[in-house]
């Protein structure tokens, strides 16, 4: 691949890097996390019960959240830690007309060890720097970014996701939002970095798995020369009308397809893998390409790929002791998961994400055809998600977790 | 066509009127306009000089915005007409990271008979709903917001575009936004209405004419199946880049391109039209279809093409006096415009929109071409510019102006 995925230039296509050079502000003010001023709360919040409603409803945010200013003119302003709270925009904010808005998801874990970790972070970074140059918001140092995530942690951390809560994690949105009061059509002159954390409601019990309904050609999500592999704002309310039909249908999300081949792409806003058995009997675990720039370059799609082509591969079998895994990322379409099926060869699937983890697909629908999936046939992917979370909860040192300094 | 363009339902696909029907929220509270409650401002600013910094930016309104809010709860609110002033969200406000927005882009004319009159308005009212109804944002009754824009330009308009000022207008931004407070990604249950009047620049002098460069297949500004015929805030953000590219080219808009055929669609945010003689010898204005979704139904789009089938078309001709015009509404590509240049046959080229009108366009660059468009070959362009002209102010009474009651 020769991508590393700690640069922003391994997510966006070769086209853009050139555009984004021409087009980026010279910023005479860079981000710097160094200049943080803390202005901390005087009323701190209660942290809410498990069962809140406000909790359930993803409505509570900790005490506090980082606000970066920036301007064409003067660059990054002193970036600042404040109380949770509203902020204010003039009617004519470039983002609320023209979404120039992109974001981040990360979680910050507590482990089993008592210490809090972030897994991968400067992937999110990265990316988050992709997003913002795909739609002309202002460039910054990821690194900087990621000193500012830490130093928010730090703070809400110990309260927010104390040690007793080990094996739980908080949610992490960092945005960045065009906030220039003009409403002819520019690149943004303004804009704000906003860091929240988010208090996930924990997933309620074992899940029994998800029920996918398949698109039409009537909705897309994404295209080639779009930005679907963006995480820009502009993604995402084009597909609630479509989820809605996947709620009537009795199922959990969409599975975005793609073209007359019907390529499946993602699932809701997660990244979609498959296990089946190739017609030459090797075990096959694939997922759909960066390459097409259809989806996004998920951290927990990733680290599936990295931790099983590592650990499961065909020339390292000794070290897990199961049968070798072909790992592939390549098109693949709805029509050969109805073949493997019919084969006898489909093994699993799963759909992975930050918001989600790993969670399995036991059912999916495409027009009149039903394919059920089942998911206890091989170990493998049981053995992925026990290394995704001891490297996220501390029970294996890794190169993956960053840990966050308290106190 | 079917169509009247007077009902959400002539902006959409079919498959999408099935999906927001199953999907609309059932409003007990629905929008009224009778309930506006007037809250006016105590400190009216003054009206900026034509050459003032904030005008030409597009950042100055008029004294004061209407403004509605929504829930899922109790439907519409009592709306409000407020001095313009910043509104506040909560940081994860749902537009700011999923883009749950949509706007209209409407002109207020002040008639050179001294009345203030809208252009066809229940169009863009209609249009409105639809975009609406494609993310998933609250119904209301087109003709309630038709009303509220009315107060507020009988209110603002005669301090903001006095009588003096006839042969001019302001600029009307009917804005409808998911304020819901959710990093849950979901259908909001929170909404506001804003409606604002931009003080729009006068365009200095007479255009010279605009030049377009093709948009490659790197950067595809809409799809099938996507959301390039409904005016929501996330078409435009992905747009900026390619925008800049154009203007290194020396070039002041993009001319999007679909599909490797290389159909032209729009022109930076507004409709294209070529007049050209087809070989068989007739003189024929063309734009591209509605049908295939790509492009937004421009009302200016729409009334050029209405017109000119009234009264330039084939079985007309006496009334204009002048050459008839075949009115074809198909794909078209760039291909075809080189070859109508290379035989000698294209007649003229112009973009429509609301804020940019009727613009001529002079040069169109694709790669390594360069197509030179001359202007003045037929009058026709020119007439229909004058119709349109003197329907906005008053001069020719016609059922599209919508005279706005003063005092």
């Amino acid at each position: 691949m020769g991508r590393n995925f700690q640069d922003a230039n391994d997510f966006l296509p070769p086209a853009f890097e050139r555009m984004v050079t021409a087009n980026a502000w010279s910023t005479s003010s860079p981000l710097d996390a160094s200049r943080l001023k803390l202005k901390l709360t005087t009323s701190p919040k209660d942290v809410p019960p498990p069962d809140s409603k406000d909790l359930l409803a993803h409505k509570v945010c900790t005490d506090h959240m980082i606000v970066g200013r920036w301007t064409s003119e003067k660059g990054w302003a002193d970036p600042e830690m404040v109380p949770f709270a509203p902020i204010s925009f003039l009617p004519t904010a470039s983002v609320l007309h023209y979404s120039t808005s992109c974001f981040e998801g990360m979680k910050v874990y507590r482990g089993f060890d008592g210490k809090l970790r972030l897994f991968r972070p400067e992937y999110n970074c990265a990316r988050m720097l992709a997003s913002a140059r795909r739609i002309c918001l202002p460039e910054f140092d990821p690194k900087e970014l990621l000193k500012l995530i830490k130093k928010l942690c730090e703070v809400d951390g110990p309260k927010w996701l104390p040690k007793s809560r080990h094996g739980e994690s908080l949610y992490i949105r960092p945005t960045l939002i065009g906030s220039d009061s003009s409403l002819g059509f520019q690149v943004p002159h303004e804009a704000l970095l906003v860091i929240l954390v988010s208090y996930w409601p924990a997933p309620t019990g074992p899940s029994k798995g998800l029920r996918l309904l398949c698109s039409g050609e009537e909705a897309v999500r994404s295209w080639p020369g779009g930005t679907g592999s963006a995480k820009v704002s502009g993604n995402y309310a084009p597909s609630l009308l479509v989820h809605g039909e996947a709620k009537r249908h009795g199922c959990d999300q969409v599975l975005w397809l793609f073209g007359p081949e019907g390529y499946i792409t993602e699932a809701g806003s997660a990244n979609f893998f498959v296990v089946w058995r190739c017609p030459q009997g090797k075990l096959q675990l694939v997922t759909a390409p960066l390459s097409d720039h259809l989806i996004l370059a998920g951290v927990t799609r990733q680290s599936v790929l990295d931790l099983a082509r590592e650990r499961l591969g065909e020339s390292i079998v000794a070290i897990s002791g199961c049968e070798p895994l072909e790992v592939i990322e390549r098109r693949f379409t709805v029509s050969d998961l109805v073949e493997a099926t019919q084969r006898g060869s489909l093994v699993g699937a799963f759909v992975v994400g930050t918001a989600c983890f790993m969670q399995p697909v036991v059912h999916v629908q495409n027009d009149n055809t039903e394919i059920a999936i089942a998911q206890d046939k091989v170990p493998h992917v049981e053995i992925l998600r026990k290394w995704m979370k001891d490297i996220m909860f501390g029970g294996e040192d890794n190169i993956w977790a960053d840990e966050v300094a308290e106190e």
